[in-house]
């Protein structure tokens, strides 16, 4: 029979155990913390049916949506009926549509799972990622407060994941709308697209986009331009110094006094939630390319990082799921996409291949002592303590070259000589190092070295 | 705008939140025993190649087989590219052969994805279920004893997952094989005919499948029909019983004689590794249908649920990657059909709703206090403790109530009394009871009562 290359498709990020382990590890941090502030788990199926899914995207999305067909309904013209989901926002939205009656507002899930986008295959790019979610829902309202819970979530899952200084940075859409208001640019596609020039900024430069605003696609005067380009550079260092900030702004329309309250509240909340103010910041320059956003907008950077990007964005919506219910269901969330900032930060060297999830090798030096070596795995087992036996004899070098392959730490021999004496050899192979110790007394000594290891990272 | 009905597609289980997390915990326990066990976590991707895929398959699975295509790819003639993964053992073989050089042999890895079959929509058929597999693939060979594991496995996961009494029950395919062979029926497709009438065993009863294979289809020998009945109605009731039942079978070819050789290791070794003798049994019964196996296979049940069949299947392979690769890949593995699992468990009552994976809820008084309600909040998540806050005000009585029906168990009261005694009041709403605690010793006081009430399950 001829063989089949055995390959993957571009895009998906596959990863071998050791790096799976790494990766599972952020996934358990971020759902513990997700946990900790009492959100639910949902997970909803790959496949939806495509009218569901396809209500609200606009061509760009759908040009990147996978349609799933059973080969029975591969013949048939048209649309096909099912295709994956391409994010967790618009599943949640059916989801809290259909089971509307049977769930308790506010509504607080979080998702985890893999999304799919028929992308064109690049650098970075993936078809198949997980996002991470969490989105509070209310029924007919949802008070801004809950605004200012999202960055102390934030705070939380990126402190203990512990990939360097972060800033969880804030703005407020309707700020942002009433200022432009403020300066005659009242049209919200105008001003999508002055925010989309003056997004370049930190490509371009200033006199790029100051040049853009005043030419003939846009036609603003040189004053107009001006105050964007000071409004879109805001950003605060201290909570004291976003209030003065803010106010500097000067009275305007009714958005951005609406805005600007809104703002402060939750600013304020943020430091109440015990996140401290290194961590947080405003940045008017922040959009999110999306129109679903109507209130507060998040990015969060790292610090030390800047080209990697937001690592986690998300905001305000004021109405989740108009297009299946006519019940009105505000929201605020956000998204870790997960597959990606792994991948970056692995590509920047920030995460390493993890140690093994197996704690100790016991070896095998006899065969006909198997028993024993079967009864001690068992009793490590029970203790908790992750365990793998050598059930093929070899060699006991070839054994160690094994474990150390692995990523396995410790080595538990057990030979006659041991027996005899009732003690047990542990080798450490991390530190080069060996020691006996009592048979007796093994789960107790492995379960401190393995805290200690644990608590060094 | 006309709203579109929000619904899922037939044949997927979307569950409420407490009913994830009930989900989850068994999803959590089936992770924690394979990891005790010393076995690696793999994810693949949900979609791969279809000339991949479908390499080894039969009609039947490709009949079933959800084929993907992004919008572009539509238009196009013939066999999609892409398809979703029907299980966990096709992409294991494609990820084995395809990394390697990468893995240490033996390669013990644990899976627990999602799969996808396009099957027609029927009560407890599922087109999206999660698989729980784990299977140690060998280099040129893997001994025996690596089939005595297995068991060890599946006994620690459900002795944990503590749905009731359960049976391990275990063949032999090289067994079977030679005693057929010693009856006359050597060609392994009529052996597989033979088998699949005494699969009708239970529900037809002896005199019908007698009458069929004596019949003109197959025109046994009244004998040998004798001889087949009672080999497949063989059970052990202990060890040493297995042991006289598989003697009792008297000599015959080479393949009986080897396969009762390995059930014979396999079983002492089962018993080494701590499975009480209760727990494991010889069925002579079980050919599990497909061609794949070759030596030990296993089913699972639940003792006082027979109709729900096999909870947890599996065996042993000669070759797990002939397609992709020319090295010789054995190995034996198993498969927990989680959702199926937890559908027919709920069915039958063994599973509840669990508790909220939200321990504490801390009301709302006076919206004046936040920063005190939220401080409160920090310290009990700093200490591990899921903490909701309401931070929507509203009646007492109302926030009391929403934590009921969101199954969250204490909730915390931090009135002007409270704040100005530095206590608390802990209201448990399972027990219907509330007491007042100092501040100070709060956080002590819950975690001695989540750790009372998780030891309650």
């Amino acid at each position: 029979m001829a063989l089949t290359p055995a390959r993957t498709m571009p895009g998906v990020l596959e990863l071998l155990p050791l790096d799976q382990i790494a990766f599972q590890r952020m996934l358990d941090t971020i759902r513990r913390n997700y946990e900790r502030f009492g959100f639910l788990p949902v997970e909803t199926p790959a496949i939806e049916f495509s009218d569901v899914l396809l209500t609200k995207t606009g061509g760009e999305t759908e040009r990147q949506v996978y349609f799933v067909q059973s080969t029975g309904a591969l013949a048939k013209e048209g649309t096909p009926e099912l295709a994956l989901r391409f994010d967790l926002t618009v599943p949640l939205a059916r989801y809290v549509a259909e089971h509307e009656h049977d769930l308790s507002f506010p509504f607080r899930r979080y998702q985890m799972q893999r999304v799919y986008r028929g992308e064109r295959a690049q650098r970075g790019r993936f078809r198949e990622f997980y996002q991470c979610d969490i989105d509070v829902i209310g029924k007919d309202g949802l008070s801004v407060r809950y605004d200012a819970e999202i960055p102390a979530v934030i705070y939380s899952v990126f402190r203990e994941l512990d990939i360097g200084p972060f800033t969880i940075q804030l703005n407020n859409r309707k700020l942002m709308r009433g200022y432009f208001e403020s300066l005659g640019i009242a049209d919200g596609e105008r001003q999508m697209l002055v925010l989309r020039e003056v997004d370049k900024l930190d490509k371009r430069g200033a006199d790029y986009v100051r040049d853009t605003l005043t030419g003939e696609g846009f036609g603003l005067s040189a004053e107009v331009a001006g105050k964007i380009l000071d409004f879109v550079q805001v950003r605060s260092t201290s909570l004291e110094d976003a209030f003065g900030k803010l106010d500097a702004l000067g009275s305007g329309p009714e958005a951005l006094e609406q805005g600007r309250a809104e703002l402060k509240e939750v600013l304020g909340l943020i430091r109440d939630f015990g996140v401290p103010e290194s961590h947080f910041a405003l940045n008017l320059s922040i959009a999110r390319g999306l129109d679903y956003y109507t209130g507060t907008v998040y990015e969060t950077t790292l610090n030390e990082h800047p080209q990697i990007g937001s690592i986690c964005s998300g905001g305000r919506y004021e109405n989740l799921a108009s297009q299946y219910t006519k019940s009105k269901l505000p929201g605020v969330g956000i998204s870790i996409g997960l597959t990606r900032l792994y991948w970056q930060l692995r590509d920047a060297g920030l995460v390493d291949t993890a140690r093994s999830t197996v704690d100790v090798l016991v070896t095998q030096m006899d065969e006909a002592r198997m028993p024993a070596y079967l009864a001690l795995a068992s009793e490590l087992r029970g203790a908790g303590i992750a365990t793998e036996v050598v059930l093929e004899g070899g060699k006991l070098g070839k054994q160690f070259k094994y474990a150390d392959r692995a990523g396995i730490r410790f080595v538990v021999v057990l030979g006659e000589d041991e027996l005899a004496k009732g003690v047990v050899t542990v080798k450490d192979l991390r530190r080069e190092d060996q020691f006996e110790v009592a048979r007796t007394e093994l789960v107790k000594t492995l379960r401190v070295e393995l805290e200690q290891a644990a608590a060094m990272g």
